[in-house]
């Protein structure tokens, strides 16, 4: 029998993922299950999108180009215009989600063996591009104390080495909702410049800034042209994560070209996704007003009611729709899989992500859980009363 | 200036990318350019399948599960057994394309600086997920004087070093058309066996075998239920090269469990591809009778007109829709832009692929060019007609 080879069985697993046997236990008792733990908002799709794809008038389903239809591009270029965001189409390519665009970056600035820094906790998913890129990611911990603020300069330098290639944030982040400042962003231009290294901005969470907060883009920066590249994704925009469609924005040539050859290899981003994706650009401004409005009641329901909890301590997210939540218990793991395979309230439960798989550093976040507020305000109510409930039951 | 990396220097270029902007001169003259270069067929995507997506009646464009819906996997391998090969869901994980499947496969089972076998000339992207995978390529040379059968065992046994993981083949294959014979997938078994290797098959051209040939798979062999990995992908079969789907299916646990976590970073495959892909399933027979009738008849249109050009060599291929055809000329790159730039033949010139990318060994098949045969009878006549005269003109 052939053996597996080590590569692939580093590639990490999702945080939720041991889990899962759990919440399909929980299934089988009847038990209600409230999903804080996934990110699939249940908002609906802007009906331009999805009545683009309806009436497609196609007889072949045929490749696109590699880096996306030249009018998609130009309509994205337009998009970040309107945001501040000076690019063009050549400075754009389409990928299959935001996956596939960190994928492209990770493989066009870093070779195996290469690092690069990211603050942690960060969105799980980066470990797995990582692996599968064979890069090593460099974790600087940023503390709930400081609600994830940016760790000082000293603790990025203190960190950069001769194989350091990129910085890369996910701004608003996920898992924290922690939305950068101007003054942060400069920062990490300042750094990225000094060292001659990429700052990598996952910026898919755009729009869900809350509390009259702006979002901030790297390429807002002037001097960020040849160091700065945009991870993006209509998958949360519109929600539209079915779609698979995303881009990778730098307007430094030999990214792009570089990038381009892994767009090439794999041929074509999804075409239908494409055409909802750019009928999606359509949408009108009162679907996302109305989106905002919503998460940010949520956001405000979840924290009021967390903040009642002894003994649990939420950062306020000022963007994106998640939060970390820190529990008074001492492995969350345990506890997580406890309301799944032990507890109900009323015969429901709850279903949260354990934050330690956000964690590179080992050890770090074993009390802490990501809840993502996708639920509308009754259910996110309910749900942390059976937290509450739940905490009370429980003993370590 | 950050500096970009070796490794995404390293990724290779598509064999025809530095043609393309020759191509566009061509068009720019308002030359009329036949495209013998790509594998975009020019066949209707079955009415089923597009109908499926136009009525759909999704709210939200959710992700699917990581390894595709259960009710298409499940669909997926019914097609599976009706073609002999006893797979069942839980054997299959759903990819964005083959591309993807190949990647996962790559990643799964070798480590960076392993080795992986395979006959050359072969499908130019192998070059490129090899190289984001940091796996070695070594290839093992099949003639055009032997029509591209299987090179002796002795060969394989020659190049195989304790870095050797797998053997990858493609069949019936890309750019030869070759179609392994049952015996010739029965002595890749048994060389797979002994040395404890995958072997993985890329059998996204099943469907398309002609002069009464029976496609047989790896895994319709039973030993090969631990080292048998097949790649596969709607593309082709369906004329739907934009769905982007595609699919990786082992019987080893270990594989799909790994290749699962590949598929879990990068959330999900595209979701209306999978509703086209899974309508797709239901394509009555005919549809296919039709298709393979129409290639064979290109297929032998083709070779008739290409072996009466002098000094011309053309395989006969027995599958997919490409043939390598040797040329009396030095280079045909040179010969490929000269096409472009330089001649007309009424107006009208062709684009090939020039074959030297096919191959890994360099300085092997510069006299070669693919010639894929995806236009009707009557534009193929014409091409081949300009070719013709284009050889009598050209001096190298």
């Amino acid at each position: 029998m052939p053996s597996i080879s080590v590569k692939g069985q580093n590639m990490p697993e999702s945080p939720i993922r041991k889990l899962v046997p759990y919440a399909e236990k929980a299934y089988k008792e009847n038990k209600k299950v409230y999903h804080l733990n996934i990110g699939q908002p249940d908002i609906k799709t802007p009906q331009i999108a999805m009545n683009a794809v309806a009436s497609h008038s196609l007889d072949v389903l045929a490749y696109s180009r590699s880096e996306g239809s030249e009018e998609y591009r130009e309509k994205i270029a337009q998009y970040y215009k309107k945001n501040q965001i000076d690019v063009d189409a050549d400075d754009i390519i389409v990928t299959t989600g935001g996956s596939e665009a960190l994928l492209f970056a990770m493989g066009s600035i870093a070779d195996a063996g290469d690092e690069i820094i990211i603050p942690e906790p960060f969105y799980a998913n980066y470990n797995g591009f990582a692996t599968a890129s064979g890069v090593k990611i460099v974790p600087v911990i940023s503390k709930i104390e400081d609600n994830f603020a940016l760790p000082p300069i000293s603790e990025f330098e203190r960190l950069i080495t001769p194989r350091t290639k990129a910085i890369l944030i996910c701004n608003p982040g996920n898992p924290t909702g922690y939305l950068y400042s101007k003054e942060e962003i400069q920062t990490l231009a300042s750094i990225v410049k000094k060292h001659d290294l990429f700052l990598v901005a996952d910026e898919v969470y755009r729009e869900f800034t809350y509390d009259g907060f702006e979002h901030y883009s790297i390429l807002q920066e002037e001097n960020m042209s040849e160091n700065g590249i945009i991870i993006d994704s209509v998958s949360k925009r519109y929600s539209m994560c079915g779609a698979r469609i995303g881009c990778l924005v730098s307007k430094n040539k030999n990214v792009i070209k570089t990038a381009l050859k892994f767009a090439q290899a794999r041929l074509s981003p999804p075409t239908f996704a494409q055409i909802a994706s750019e009928a999606a650009l359509q949408t009108p401004q009162s679907y996302f007003d109305d989106v905002i409005n919503e998460y940010e009641d949520r956001r405000n329901t979840l924290i009021q009611h967390l903040q009642e909890i002894p003994g649990v301590k939420a950062g306020v997210p000022k963007g994106a729709f998640y939060c970390i939540v820190e529990l008074p218990v001492k492995n969350s793991d345990a506890f997580a899989q406890w309301l799944l395979e032990k507890f109900d309230y009323n015969g429901e439960t709850i279903m949260v992500a354990p934050a330690a798989g956000f964690y590179s550093s080992p050890g770090v976040g074993l009390n802490q859980v990501r809840i993502a507020y996708v639920l509308n305000k009754e259910s996110l109510i309910k749900a942390v009363k059976i937290l509450k409930v739940a905490l009370e039951q429980y003993r370590d």
